[in-house]
């Protein structure tokens, strides 16, 4: 039975309607949250901790990364910078299939040795709840591989670990012009196998026109649904297939990218409570300039995450609190839009809330900062002085 | 007497010649590098650490900063993000005056410590030596202030600390209207006194429109010159006033800022032997959309350094890796020119070395990296794993 946890003289960030910046002093016992105010009440007195003002908020959620791959793709960033052509990075063995190689030939454990000093960064920057999707070994046996590093990783540290099966991430050379195919024999195979072995959580794809068209994610999304997971989609990154629709058609949490989106995305978003994962860590690498439609997405009710879409290619960013700065500074998100979407509306994309209030988990980071405009307005600084966990309590 | 350094196995990026990958294993004896090589003499042996192909880079240096001042700019952040407009934001006591006040009322301790918290970030991403500016004093007691700030640093951080006067960073209300009287009654004065203090290594202005004009600056770089030190410009940020040239003809270590540089410019800071230094931590947060002409420099054989430009306005950044990433995703400098301008060239714009060399400092930074292309590669993250540092034996 461990000690209550009492803080005094804190800015709460309950994330209750906007910040909540209402209670000062918190009571948690057994890691769960109960009591919130200002006036501690006497028998806390002793335990309490003072915090001199500094920012309490609740842990940080990345709901959209790809953090378990082998290898990287320094090599590859180098040689295009040094003005090789894309025929160029190809032949030297480059794009996601050099992930895909080095995915399939990593062992599970130097795979979770790899991956962990990735997630160990997004710890250290307040993270934790991450989603971590498969997608680079597009073989059954390698997605699943891919799933149980996933699972590991949040045994291995204090760390809630949402799992996505995202093997219609591209199609292998093995499968090129046989999308359908790949599908039927290696997407819904590897997830029938991933359920049984309880390594799945969501069920994710890349509709567009380089990887999956929307025919073909349909499949997958009923077999999704005959399994009971719920779905979501990588839609409208590079081009508009209508893939928003699609997932809103089939309640998914979330439609991820979007720099396409149409307003007939949008409502049927809004009209689904589908959410919006915006992801400025790959508009920033792949220089797009197609911006992504906040202002339509606010408008329209439909409630915005901000990820770190960590992967190797075209995001390979280890820090929340930079991608919230640049959703203000790309995108032109409020600082109070990028914290709910890495808190509540992070959570929602998960299938899972968030928010200090009583009787939730203590689930809570500690900053070095006064106020939270000032998580998105810092650059490059990890300004975390410690998390709280309930998670695990 | 302290015991050699001896590193073996290390992938030794020494800077001499591009990268400069050679040598796998290093000697330092008294913190100065005594050999360099392939082949550890046998009594070295019983010392030597097995570095597993790790990569070893000089020191970071950082060029360009501002990381004294007082409070931050999150509320004017988030304020401009929800759509007040500039007068709104001045009204509520915005802009670089609101870090004026905040500089002029603090104490050199609370000063200390705001700006350390700054420094040590930086540290965290492997920067050994770094430049500081004054600029938000603006009275002569105040600009003395931050000079002595800025060495105390240096003394209180295992980091080597240069110091600029920039007195002549903005007009303060008192001289509206009145630029060279400010000139004469702050800056040259604030600069003779800091001089008899030891506390200036190195002159600078910001010669803008909104700023000083260049005859105005002229009169404080005359007396730079005459007290024997060194002058640098803010130059061509926001519009193309001769800057750079002028700049060159007085000799400067670097001209700063660049976006509005002309081909004269560039020709004359090719013949001064003037460094340009980039950054790109202001041109991303104030959306800048004209480019620095990168392509331009190179083919005039300019070297350029890549800088934090950390300050609370326009680039509140302390991450010298994730500008080198900005560097390279925004300006596509490529990543061995991110490097050679965060160590060769960013040593030379502060009149020092920098390099992997017999004879130099140990003054080392060890990475979770095995290519310093990676250093530009990674988003957010601080791969550093230890510094050895050779100044401080
Ligand atoms: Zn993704
Ligand atoms: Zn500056």
């Amino acid at each position: 039975m461990s000690r209550p946890l009492v803080l005094t003289n804190a800015t709460l960030a309950t994330m209750e309607s906007g910040y909540g910046l209402g209670p000062t002093a918190l009571v948690a016992e057994q890691g769960v949250i109960t009591w919130l105010g200002h006036d501690l009440p006497e028998r806390f007195a002793p335990l309490a901790q003072d915090l001199g003002g500094a920012l309490v908020t609740p842990g940080l959620v990345d709901a959209h990364s790809h953090i378990v791959f082998g290898g990287n793709r320094a090599a590859e960033f180098e040689l295009r910078l040094n003005g090789a052509s894309y025929e160029e990075v190809a032949r030297a063995g480059g794009g996601i299939l050099s992930t895909v190689r080095a995915t399939r030939a990593a062992s599970e454990e130097s795979l979770l040795e790899q991956s962990l000093a990735r997630a160990d960064a997004l710890i250290a920057g307040g993270v934790t709840t991450l989603e971590i999707k498969s997608g680079y070994g597009l073989t059954v046996a390698d997605e699943l591989k891919m799933l149980r590093v996933a699972r590991e990783i949040g045994r291995a540290r204090r760390l809630r670990v949402v799992t996505t099966h995202l093997a219609a991430h591209a199609i292998p050379p093995e499968y090129q012009g046989r999308a359908m195919a790949y599908i039927e024999e290696v997407a819904v195979p590897s997830l029938r196998l991933a359920v049984d072995e309880g390594l799945v959580d969501a069920v994710d794809a890349f509709c567009e026109k380089i990887a999956f068209q929307p025919h073909e994610v349909e499949v997958l999304f009923q077999e999704a649904r005959a399994l009971g997971l719920p779905v979501k989609l990588h839609a409208e990154q590079l081009s508009d297939l209508g893939g928003a629709a699609l997932a809103a058609r089939h309640g998914a949490l979330s439609a991820d990218h979007l720099e396409y989106l149409s307003p007939e995305g949008i409502a049927a978003m809004a009209k689904a409570g589908t959410v919006a994962q915006i992801l400025p860590g790959a508009f920033y690498t792949l220089r797009e300039t197609q911006l992504p439609p906040i202002a339509a997405l606010r408008a329209a009710g439909v409630p915005m995450v901000v990820a770190s879409d960590c992967n190797p290619g075209s995001s390979p960013m280890t820090s929340l609190t930079l991608a919230m700065n640049m959703a203000c500074t790309l995108f032109r998100m409020t600082p109070l839009e990028a914290l709910q979407g890495t808190t509540i509306h992070a959570a929602r994309a998960l299938g899972l809330t968030s928010g200090i209030r009583v009787g939730a988990k203590a689930d809570l980071c500690l900053w070095n900062a006064t106020h939270p405009a000032e998580l998105s307005y810092k650059i490059g600084q990890t300004p975390l002085a410690r998390i709280f966990e309930g998670h695990h309590d």
